[in-house]
């Protein structure tokens, strides 16, 4: 099935526009025609009888849904809600725990930005600490990774939970998530983990190795319609993890459910119906589960990205005179490979932010009005990368696009460009 | 153009199953087909190129969908922001304001149920307290109603914010939110208008009686796709509401921005892009203004609903040989009208909690089994009432089906039904 990949798919599979370079699907993913088109089938379904369809047909296809995330990511069904993406997970978990001022957050440098302003608003308003595990790459190897957290988490007794990801989001870098989850273990602390970029990226088993939290979006690397994301909370802290916002269904953490059956759907029961939205995002997800079955099923996309991204690396590392941002295991790289781009040493050193932040914009806005494509870059570790995202309907022509769009970006700002 | 209205514009317009009764505009909205289409044409445009859209598209037609809604409210454009619905509204200024332990919240005892848990879990976690003004209709005239809250504040002298409705829920009754709004600037407390049930519903003109904070939902009685909401934070506060969820756009209460353009847009910028989300339900918002015009405009719009409540309420009233729950004055009924059911005073009197729980389930199942159709019921000051809601779709000939539906499920209850 593989055969049909690449521009092929493209064509086939997905509406973009002709001039249109998609290198980015790490950022908002892209939704298959069929796909949405099922999706509109169900808003006019919706249309038809909203009444029965919010008293009734929901809560069935809700359960429905959530029987096919739970067998893709093997989680506990009832562990496993939704809600619209991975930063309102991230807040519905972080802003319900009954956290005190003084309880500390660890997380890792490269903590996705909504997340960090979410914990420098919880320290703000609340008085909620972070300590941050500084993460360098290419040098740290996924154990450095595990004993950095584990020493952060022993200098700062009141660490009540550390964050980290499946796969950073800037750079794009697979993390030792499983590792770190038992670390967490061991340390009795609670694990969250932001699987922004998890499901249908990397392969998941929450049962295995259960982390107190999980959240992944369905819409990035699942082809579900934007927003969608599944929140998976172990059944020790149903009581405390309330809707966000909260909503009807809000039981206090003291309440105790009269029935067993009330009791195993604590959490299941509160987040269904949250408030009046377009549930036809994550109740796409029947559909989006199809459409991966129809074009080879989560190993071929998975193996196809993945080798997409080692050939796009060696590509863009040669084209920029560079390399790829990758440990030596070489396990960083995922369907996002990062590139290192030819910022001259000078530059670097006598940048100021400003000076840093206006070339990011340059790169941010040149490619798009230009050559209609977009590669998001980072700072990281005093260098400069971009992040190339590899999905199904790319072919490895299309990022001589991307690459050559960065160069003449880079050439805007004077100096920037290594000799 | 009021004559296209009734059953014509139903089927003109909407695209309800042909059995299905709609009577119950007030929970969900309903939009219209080519709303839909548009909104379908949106997301099919942003999935061609997301990046573009995401990075420049979006901060356009924000902006013009803001134009529009301000001049649709009065309210000034820069303190005009959207939210998916009016929890999220109401969630993201009572969890963003710094609000202390022991703090008071004034609210009727009419508050929406979502608002109400909300206000529970402020209590449960932070220790935030509620004050309850009780609404007795239809003994409560509105001049009552707001001595009964001038009551409240003044015995709470740790009154922080006052909560009150344009037209409450359950019952659906029309509140004097310009006179409240006036007594918080007179007692020196904050003002919130739960408009869920506003724009589009009643005349809102918030540069005339500046509130504090003001949420409308637009997919209600405004005909934009669900979950669409508008949210006004006057000047004052904009440094202290942040998004919910903390996002990427986060600045701290004391952030002090350089310039006087990032000043005035402090919040505006803030609240754009708060999460990947599919923002084609609130920018339809033009689509759904400019079929407003098409079958005639506010007035008109506004001029057929409540008519038809009136005359609804006349014919309910009479089928069920009870009354419709109004005031002297009359002001209750908007284009959502309030029965009184025939249910035995006997009943009334013996009936334990769940026995009215029982009872309040069997009406929202029943005539939607039975019926095809939905009618929420209430129960108020002791007496139990359903509320009809009334949309241009609707004829007078509608709530047969409703009043009967409804006296059908009465008899399901031994005892119930008034002899």
């Amino acid at each position: 099935m593989t055969t049909t990949f690449g521009h092929t798919a493209r064509h086939k599979f997905w509406d973009f526009d002709s001039q249109n370079t998609p290198l980015n699907h790490g950022s908002f993913g892209a939704t298959p025609k069929d796909v949405e088109e099922k999706r509109f089938e169900l808003i006019r379904k919706i249309e038809k009888n909203t009444d029965k369809f919010m008293r009734v047909d929901l809560y069935k296809m809700e359960d429905e849904t959530r029987e096919l995330v739970s067998k893709w990511i093997n989680s506990e069904k009832l562990n496993t809600v939704f809600v619209p993406n991975a930063s309102v997970g991230f807040n519905t978990v972080i802003r319900s725990l009954p956290l005190k001022e003084g309880d500390v957050i660890v997380h890792c440098s490269t903590l996705y930005g909504a997340c960090d302003k979410t914990l420098q608003f919880m320290e703000n308003r609340y008085g909620v600490k972070s300590a941050k595990v500084d993460i360098t790459y290419p040098e740290d190897s996924d154990k450095d990774i595990v004993e950095k957290f584990r020493k952060v988490i022993k200098e700062n007794p009141k660490t009540k939970m550390v964050i980290f990801d499946t796969v950073s989001s800037m750079p794009g870098c697979l993390l030792p998530f499983n590792e770190l989850t038992q670390l967490c273990k061991d340390l009795d602390v609670l694990s969250f983990i932001d699987g922004a970029h998890g499901i249908g990226l990397v392969e998941l088993n929450l049962k295995e190795n259960e982390p107190d939290f999980f959240v992944s979006n369905l819409h990035k690397w699942g082809y579900v319609p934007r927003g969608a994301a599944v929140l998976v909370v172990a059944k020790k802290h149903h009581n405390k993890i309330h809707t966000l916002p909260v909503s009807h269904t809000y039981l206090d953490d003291e309440f105790e459910a009269a029935s067993e059956l009330d009791k195993s759907r604590r959490l299941v029961d509160r987040f269904t119906f949250v408030g009046t939205t377009d549930f036809s995002t994550h109740l796409s997800t029947p559909a989006a589960v199809k459409f991966r079955e129809q074009i080879g099923g989560e190993e071929a996309i998975r193996n196809y990205c993945f080798e997409l991204a080692k050939k796009v690396g060696t590509f863009a590392a040669d084209f920029f005179g560079t390399e790829v941002l990758e440990n030596a295991a070489g396990t960083l790289t995922t369907a996002m490979v990062n590139i290192r781009l030819p910022v001259s040493e000078k530059w670097l050193n006598e940048a100021s932010a400003e000076d840093k932040e206006h070339l990011l914009q340059v790169i941010n806005t040149y490619p798009l009005e230009n050559f209609d494509t977009f590669v998001p870059p980072v700072f990281h570790n005093g260098k400069l990368y971009i992040r190339l995202s590899c999905q199904v309907y790319n072919e490895l022509s299309d990022y001589k696009v991307g690459v050559q769009s960065v160069k003449e970006a880079l050439k805007q700002v004077p100096g920037v460009l290594a000799e």
